[in-house]
């Protein structure tokens, strides 16, 4: 039995962020110290990006400044998360090892000077990323301060060297074991491709034209295996001296680089990274569909590892977070069952390349309106600590998502450039989410019998394991809604013939899937009611077996839009917000699924954990919903008859 | 005398496309055979990929599987294209001889994964494409299903590289004979680029700034004859084991990189490949463009070697054809002068990069619309053949076009980046193409003495001997239409003093061509009872020769936009659609060239084709066409008298 | 004391421009020399780019050419701006010293076959140019047609490769010292960047992200000041032979690559090329604010060493000059303060990369409207060069520029993609051209005591030396008008703590900065009694001390968006451009400042130098300008009293 958030958190919403202290004289440590009290932090990151200043030449060690901080820290009463420094190796090492460096499809060398200039596949850079690790988890395991294991920082590196070239063979042959096998899967009969031997497979590199899909797919799944390995071999060594202490290390929201739901199996503690834009009038849903995400993968509590207080410094044009609106998405985090609520970073850097993201203490310093908001929310959170920690979400309702399936559909030679899988996966939970319909994710080879409806917004690969599991779910009584380009290809990118699975097409009683029509950017297609987006199909329906809404006009006049055959839904567009939304609640409803709450104004959400109800206005202007029966609101200790008024991005923690 | 496509066809519109069993089961090719027959197919293109099939490593052979589908076709009676398997050299050969491989100008190496990843200056890549070349020939020369030769696949590639470097000095050394020779061409006393030794000339690699635009021309010129190197030293294999076999390889449509005048005279048949947009309203405007390229290339009857009967994959959005398209256009290109209809290709991939390319038989099979609409065309061209193959098209209009003059014009110093040479020709054939007028393309040095009107849309560069041609030929009472931008430049991309060479100049009735004033894009310029688009300029007309529609309001109000002198018209601008073509419609009539047919609707194109008339609805509503006089239509066997209605997409062949 | 620009002009403002005969015949030189005479052309710049007509081969001298050019202007009355021409090594240079060439940031070298192939690092380069400049100075030093040097043209190299890193190692060596220092400047703590040895700093190549901020800065730094180290080597090698000729190099307007107040300092003429889009409605401002710049830099009289007579060929598409734009801009200059009028080129090149640039003779020859303008302006600079040359101008107004602060601002992670530096400089500069008020430049630095307006539109990065000049200026009664993102930094790009110097803070009474609020593209905010574009900030105001205008609406509603504490103002935000014109008018109606003219109509610009005052009418439409008292217009010569009317981009030169 591995251990869990629980173990750091004891009860308690961890909270805290990256802290980066190297970056500070000591004096500003003793202040640090007194801020954090001050905000009721509990949790700080150390050494993420302490790797030049721990071994600041190839295998000294300088560990000083980092004993004196794990014991301020313990001081003030201050868990640790202790992180390997591995995603910025110093400059020696690239200096000294250019083959540790990555490379880019172009060719183009990745140096330092920024950060995870690290290729996955270099031995050199391993063997020291696991002696460090191994000389930090020996001097730190047993202190008193040390809450938890982060490894590394947001896995991304791709590499495309000779040294990655060397081990995607070794990871082909693995998967492979014959030629044949590998010239079968990747359909090298087309355009010439056949490999007489292994050492003729490269990356995908740059090419005259086109890529073959399978090619880039399995270097997508090696890449992320690759760093899954990096992972491993790091958790191992702290597993090895610290067996009780959890391991994490963070992911990004939605990135396309790791398979999450293979990952999430390896660590204690599911972490990600969370940073909506603040001026987005769907963050709160773009971070509610993260938040489902990161649950499903935790299968429990998961940790907000890094948000920012304020701005990022990475988009275009970089908006601070209007007030209120950290506190809001923080609870939101801890409604959709987070027990840890961090940020990137404490004190906002003075130097380097993110001195513009914010930090929980901003350059405004404690004055300013972000620190004293900061300082709010923890407050808060202790408040609540105890009666929200550990506590569950029940959802009836379970949205698919696979990355091999992502993967395989973003190939460059795909039908529309348009269609693009974040961008459909928001808009189908952006459906449940204003229907207010509690939703989990799951694996498309997951047991799904828990749950009354199962959404596919697309799952362009489907693996014939997941096709069994499906009409398996179906058949078991369960109701199925699928969007278009489900089903297209199997487990090596193949076409599957007829351009669906058969068992599928015949599940939603399809007879013929003529041809695709997808829609140009911002294009419109009628059908019986509402009108859709992105894509369309030339469909012919079993007649007799299917029951259909049609298109509207234009060249699929009359044809289905929307097929269901019994519990089994098939939607070949994509409908406009709320023709999804009304479409999705009316078969919801038809399965027996309630919303979490009736009645809801627009714009609020409400989220039961537990025995809790979390009621989050993402407007900002107050509105009043009604509760039916008594409660009370834990974050301000009001008694609650009925209904109660939420302010400008206003929040209620009720219990009954 | 060489053989040419009647060879093949034999009084039969050839009808199919590429072939690739190489990618199915043995078990498919019965099936392939059964549906083939079923279509109507006669010729398939075997081998066009299939180099690693057939030489799996260096040196080896393994022709059984080809041998076993020659066999298949012949006893099915489809007539096999054999292709030289050269457009994509197998991944060993990269492997063991990089310097086979490409490198474009940015130094990135193109590596196998793709296609294409051929150097055409590498001897080690030659030696091998003439061994696999030889053995073809020599197996294959003899068998009873062979109809003609396919040299590689739309030759396209650029090398940057060493060896290219190399070839291309031998190139210049050839061209020029003398530095002083190569120096006075390139204008290299400007920007200190004197050269004093063959060695110092590389290719036009990345630069600083600006490029030398005659050495960037001569790249482009080496670059296409280098290709046609390549081309001629495969053709001249398999003639030499079957003199009697004609010898193509296709061209893409209105491609930048060949100089197709001059590979035509090289081929015995011509062919080329088109996918116009369907979604596209003016794709049929566009697909007659090419189709009357390629026909004037061949001067007689050309091939379609590849359409798709739906969708491509490589636009952002790729659409299907509607309902009738695909007929629409392939008799399009038969009345244009087609003798072969065929696709890329028979049979849509599972895998690779084109899986979602169109086939003739679709993802949807057999019961699919795609292959339901392909089997229907191949009957009714079946019914044709013997009616329309080997007869000829009369045009008295002439558009002239040069690909030495386009790439001289594309160089990135120009005064306009929106002036793009296929947009320009395209805006001025679609006004004769609307006008109803029959229209060859001609090089600007062939003899035009039997047409009555020739239009040059834009050819920037004129070499000495072309403007000698258009005088003679405005001499011998011939009408010209010159739009702006003719004559700048001499055959070395030297501005010709005045802007414009100074016979065109009297020609025309201009004075001084004070300055060029281009249009951003979108905006127009008034003209005396039209608007211009792209371009105007500041012209001092001759006073007494030159009569002239004026500009009117703006810089170069009252200055000459059309001036003619005579039957010599300048164009200086780009007239809007219906104004170039009530232009042209008029200046044709003064020149005694009639349309097609009087009086036709709208989007209704009617060729003349021998003895047949074609009539064409590229319309989505029904149209009733008066056709003075008695018919049978051959497609349906009807007699017409007088008029006939056109469903949508409709289409008749009418004889009298 | 050095010589100055009066020692070539003479009393007469040069007129001329770029010569390079070497792409002529002969013939052609005399023909040349008829049209100078008949434009009154009174100054070439010779031998710009004719290194390897010079140097054909390396170290062969070919001089004759340019002897009979320099005797032929000699004879011809003309002098001669003597160029170095190192700014186009001949094609051997790189083909036999590889490591001339420079490299960008991705690893791409850049070739010969453009222009400023070199790198200003290396050795051989250096010792090519110093090697032919010595040649050239002995050679044409005591020529009577010499009456200038130019050192190379536009220096705007980079280079990141290895020789380059070597001298960036050895430029931060010196100027740090210790690594402990380059460490500590850097922030190397941030990211794990620290440096155990010099050896292990590059320049900032390609990364897999965002770059150390004050890296990139550094290497900003370094290749200025090594560009200027070429230009200093090559000076003081011309200098030891004619120490009494002006030497000069000239820059591009508004570059971001040169630290231009430095380079000035090292100059005799300070020269710039100047080249507006003539469609830019607002080109003449834009002109405007380059040519205050420019005298600033020179102190004095300066140079127009290139502008335009026609379109330029580097933009998307390149507009001519409308009848009269070249003379307005022309004598625009000269009002501004230049005492040289010249052009690339004399002569359109028929050949090579700008051939569509035009020439003072364009293509069109004498008969060209172009060159009958030049004509006409040839006469009138002649016609008024002894009124207004050497003369001053006398600005109350001083705009604040640096480099170093535009750089550290340009970081990829800045907040705001948006925020664009040169257009801000160009809105605050309108506001006061438009408020026809003088405006001189300075550097934040320079003794700013004489103005009684100093303007700030951005500083992000002030040293600490700066901000004390800016607060002495205060203190001693002068007023400053700050925009927003000024003072946030400090010179090793650290951001102050507060997020601006805390005594700026204290000087405009905000006490504390909350956040900074970019805008979106397009975006305004709301303000009271105007809008505010690109930027916007929530900030605390000093109770009793500051008086504000406040924002309105949204969530700034009432924090103020203009602050002033007494003669100190900051402002949050960009107002639009009639409110940014109306705020400082007022603000400097308060300081004592007085526009040049009172009663402009709009699009009169007024400018007073010496005892001329120049009045140019940038519209089409004539208008009538009221000037108090009896003048004599200097161009035309006729007596003014009371009001005068400017034609279609009329300019008038009035002595009282």
């Amino acid at each position: 039995m591995r251990p869990t958030l629980a173990a750091a958190g004891r009860g308690r919403i961890l909270f805290g962020g990256d802290y980066n202290p190297e970056q500070w004289p000591e004096e500003t440590w003793q202040d640090d110290v007194r801020l954090m009290k001050d905000a009721r932090v509990n949790s700080v990151t150390l050494g993420v990006f302490s790797w030049s200043k721990l071994e600041p030449e190839p295998g000294a060690r300088e560990f000083g400044w980092l004993d004196r901080l794990m014991d301020l820290m313990h001081e003030g009463g201050i868990g640790v998360v202790l992180a390997t420094p591995t995603a910025s190796p110093p400059p020696w090492m690239g200096r000294l090892h250019p083959d540790t460096l990555p490379r880019d499809a172009d060719g183009r060398t990745e140096v330092w000077g920024g950060r995870q200039h690290f290729s996955h596949s270099s031995a050199t850079y391993r063997r020291y990323a696991a002696a460090i690790t191994e000389d930090l988890a020996a001097r730190y395991g047993t202190h008193p301060a040390l809450t938890m294991w982060h490894i590394n920082n947001e896995y991304c590196t791709f590499d495309y060297g000779d040294e990655a070239a060397a081990a995607f063979r070794r990871w082909l042959r693995e998967k492979y074991r014959t030629l044949d096998a590998l010239n079968s899967a990747w359909g090298t009969a087309f355009w010439s491709q056949g490999y007489d031997t292994w050492d003729g497979i490269l990356p995908p590199r740059h090419a005259h034209y086109l890529k073959n899909p399978a090619q880039v797919l399995d270097f997508r799944r090696f890449t992320s295996d690759m760093l899954l390995e990096c992972f491993t071999a790091e958790r191992d060594i702290v597993r090895r001296h610290t067996p009780h202490t959890p391991v994490t290390s963070n992911f990004m929201p939605l990135w396309i680089g790791q398979d999450a739901w293979r990952w999430a199996e390896q660590e204690d503690v599911v972490s990600v990274d969370l940073y909506p834009d603040p001026r987005d009038p769907l963050g709160g849903q773009r971070g509610a569909l993260v938040q489902d995400l990161t649950r499903s993968q935790a299968r429990g509590p998961w940790m907000l590892m890094e948000q920012a207080a304020g701005p990022v410094n990475w988009r275009g044009v970089n908006h601070p977070k209007s007030r209120g609106l950290n506190r809001l998405w923080s609870l939101q985090a801890v409604a959709r069952g987070a027990d840890a609520v961090c940020y990137f970073q404490w004190r906002q850097s003075r130097q380097g390349a993110e001195k513009f993201h914010s930090g929980m203490v901003s350059h405004a310093g404690e004055h300013g309106r972000t620190y004293q908001e900061v300082r709010q929310l923890g407050h808060e959170l202790a408040r609540i600590g105890s009666s929200v920690t550990g506590s569950q979400i029940v959802s009836d309702v379970a949205i698919l998502h696979d990355w091999h399936s992502w993967w395989a559909g973003a190939h460059e030679g795909r039908l529309s450039a348009e269609v693009d899988l974040p961008e459909v996966l928001t808009a189908w939970h952006r459906a449940l989410w204003e229907a207010h319909l509690a939703t989990d994710f799951a694996h498309p080879e997951h047991d799904l019998s828990g749950y009354r409806l199962v959404v596919v917004p697309q799952l362009y690969l489907l693996t014939d394991a997941a096709v069994d599991n499906l009409l398996r779910y179906v058949h078991g009584g369960g109701t199925l809604v699928c969007g278009f380009l489900t089903g297209v290809a199997d487990e090596d990118d193949r076409v599957r013939p007829g351009g669906m699975d058969a068992r599928l097409r015949e599940l939603f009683g399809i007879r013929t899937l003529h041809e695709w029509w997808p829609l140009e950017a911002g294009e419109t297609v009628e059908c019986e009611g509402f009108r859709g987006t992105l894509w369309s199909e030339e469909i012919e329906a079993e007649p007799g077996v299917a029951r259909t809404v049609p298109y509207r006009g234009g060249e699929l006049d009359g044809l289905p839009a929307v097929l269901h055959n019994g519990r089994a839904w098939y939607v070949s567009t994509l409908p406009e917000p709320e023709a999804l939304r009304e479409l999705l609640a009316s078969v919801a409803e038809g399965a027996g699924v309630r919303p979490v709450l009736a009645g809801l104004p627009d714009g609020v959400e409400a989220v039961r954990r537990g025995e809790l109800l979390f009621l989050l206005n993402h407007g900002r202007e107050p509105v009043t919903v009604e509760v039916p029966g008594d409660h009370r609101e834990l974050l301000g200790g009001e008694k609650v008859t009925g209904s109660l008024t939420l302010g400008r991005y206003g929040v209620a923690v009720l219990r009954s």
